[in-house]
């Protein structure tokens, strides 16, 4: 009997923060970790949409922050589940920020968050497969399987020589 | 010289939340006052938006509460500005809160936030116009010019008799 | 048999705060979501002494922002019950606040918070009727029924034209 | 010329706290810390009163911590400052806490926090000295210079054979 | 049957917070509630590990803020269990801040919190005796007896004459 | 000239945290945003002490969450930098996790943070060199530069074929 599958749309979620002073270092940029909190709370939601189910956060991915965010900007959080494996969802953040009053809006990062669905005894539980609807979607949905072979290598759950997907990316055949 | 004007879609703004232990009272219910809280965040972004300024609260007007939400439940705000007023703008903001592992969804309550736009200085500056491109937003649109005139007369600043447009809400020509 | 009876004093309830950086603006003005949130604390810990029960707000009434408070300040809100409607009680808060180093205190604005009672099982309860004990008091308890009025039309639960306590400040014998 | 006087109740300060989740530990009984952090707060703005200055934690007395305040209580702390030093004050804080539901109230506890005022460029000022309009005021005043000698002491800025006033309670005539 | 004994160092604890925004008073420094805060959470965390039991504050002797700590700084909080009397242990904290940027480090204060060890049900129990391995573990040992005299003084729960200990620094035998 | 090179030991932090109810899901386990915003905080003091600079985040690195962290837990975050390349540091960060009254202690987690330095007008700044002591942080010294490759990879930077260093790990050799 096949799973039930659901579109990325259906987990999609959008949230806004406003940078506040605690939210901020000495040089009133939004730190690192206050981001990363908001991340895990948009993307958790979303793998929770998409499983009808508590999730707990399983990992993240690389994440690099390229600029820098200010006191009072607006940021928009915006998640969707890209792929499931069993009882496990990968969800993709997008992030941008907004300095409001001088209309000035720019990118700041994207980011991969997994999450694993639990059942009420806290148990592992599966979850419906995903279908994407679009080439961005079918793009995240075929690259979603090499994130997780770098996962699983970087984890030391599984060995770099057997991960097919991931090969490509690393440009093996010319080595 | 006629002002610019903004469509509503503009300023609309999408602010989701989780609501956590510290969020609730004793019977795990969300507080009324946080929820408040963040409909006063999310007008605010809306109200920045639409003015590209520094935006404060002027008024709140009455919101009931219907459904109770409960910890754990996720809470969506959605806002946009109605109506623009020289330097006052009125927000529209729709609840709606989700039991997601139950899909659970249900409509919470709506509100009205107005704010005032000032310069870098302070001083109140004026806003563009607010264009309405659709039905539902011509509706809100009249309707914010009863809502204000029921605002200055709670406060104060306008005499009943003057209330031209609110006077048929209550239905005088029959009283 | 008749209910119980409490006075307004009996339900007063003092609360003090001091404006601190994350609950201002970037103009360093508190945020009007941040005095809504210790208005409905305040005030919820009055209907509670009025009742001796848990409540949950019910509703909160148009509120005006009048004076920017500002970072450093210190606020004082205080609360007591006007009257009460089988299981809900109205609550007058009034807001006052202080720049102590410069000695100067200003009245903030006022609000009408409405609350439920509810029993250990979550059901509504009734609760003491409200006798006042002074004019001020007496004025406080007449108006609660014209502001529960424009509460019950503005939430669709009344038509305007059943509303004969209201009509007389809508002055519309003279319209 | 003498310094300007002021009474007790003009630095009478009263403040609200309701217990949440977070202030609270594993057996849901309020957190000690938590409780000092708003006696810091309801002490610090007395003494701003009493001085119309900013001013800073010089010290805090001896505490026990006698009955537990729990999840869902409320606590209601009264301060005022019962004797001036120099640039010091002495601020006396009682604690009372309530189950509202159940009408039960209890005395929780008393402390005593010192402040140094402080002028806008950091440095220390002097104060308005305090008159004590009654018995209980008379007795902390004369109390607050026993307090004062056990505090220079502890803190090692005075010999114990110097303090005369504290001898007293320490019953040394009669050892 | 004698009780078990554990080392003091067995219940040393190091905790490093950042001094942020909703920290500090409008001068930039460090509130003293915020700072018994977190000397209330190492502490309690050190008792924990001493008695291998939930906590609670029973007492704060008097602390003395000596150094103002700024905005951004560091502040290392280092707890560690002198003495067990009973189901109360007496915790001695070390604050140091540090402004790292200029690379300046200095002692704040110190100050002893004592706890009281409770089964589940919230009664009680005994903890664990400590025993010193070093000459300073030695003197804060022998020093708790006598501060456990002043705190039972101070609560009113020790006539002076009895406080044995307690007599010798405050140099009786030469008043 | 050589420039100045610090101990990883220099940079030693050690931070403690209680998981309190906000910090945690509806299954009482602790978020992994809030975990990050922690590991963020301790790993930034560490850099900082290692530059003498303010920093920011730069970029985390791939984190899988082992082990369920549970409410009231204890939480220790140890840091220390392990490499620096020019303006840039690498941070390990190890999470360990302790059940207090059951003395049941666990690994949890750890981590690599990276940060850049700044100098007080936001430039960035160059930093000591890190000079390992002994074979653990020489394992950590040699392994930072295959993880900043695979860094520069994941944010496109760098491309595979240039990446010597961390081919090695992907046994490049015998695909």
């Amino acid at each position: 009997m096949s799973r039930k599958k659901k579109f990325p749309r259906e987990s999609f979620v959008s949230m806004t923060e406003l940078v506040l002073p605690n939210d901020t270092n000495t040089l009133n940029n939004l730190m690192g970790g206050r981001l990363m909190h908001w991340m895990d709370i948009v993307s958790a939601i979303s793998a929770q949409k998409h499983s009808n189910s508590t999730v707990v956060t399983a990992s993240v991915d690389n994440i690099s922050f390229k600029h820098p965010i200010r006191l009072g900007n607006v940021v928009t959080l915006k998640a969707k589940v890209t792929r499931a494996f069993n009882s496990s969802m990968e969800v993709r953040i997008d992030v941008e920020a907004e300095d409001v009053p001088n209309a000035h809006k720019f990118e700041s990062n994207a980011a991969y968050f997994t999450f694993v669905a639990l059942d009420p005894q806290g148990k592992t539980r599966d979850v419906p497969e995903v279908e994407p609807e679009n080439d961005e979607e079918r793009a995240l949905y075929d690259g979603a399987l090499r994130r997780r072979q770098l996962r699983l290598i970087l984890s030391g759950r599984m060995k770099p020589s057997e991960a097919k997907e991931l090969k490509s990316i690393f440009d093996i055949s010319e080595s």
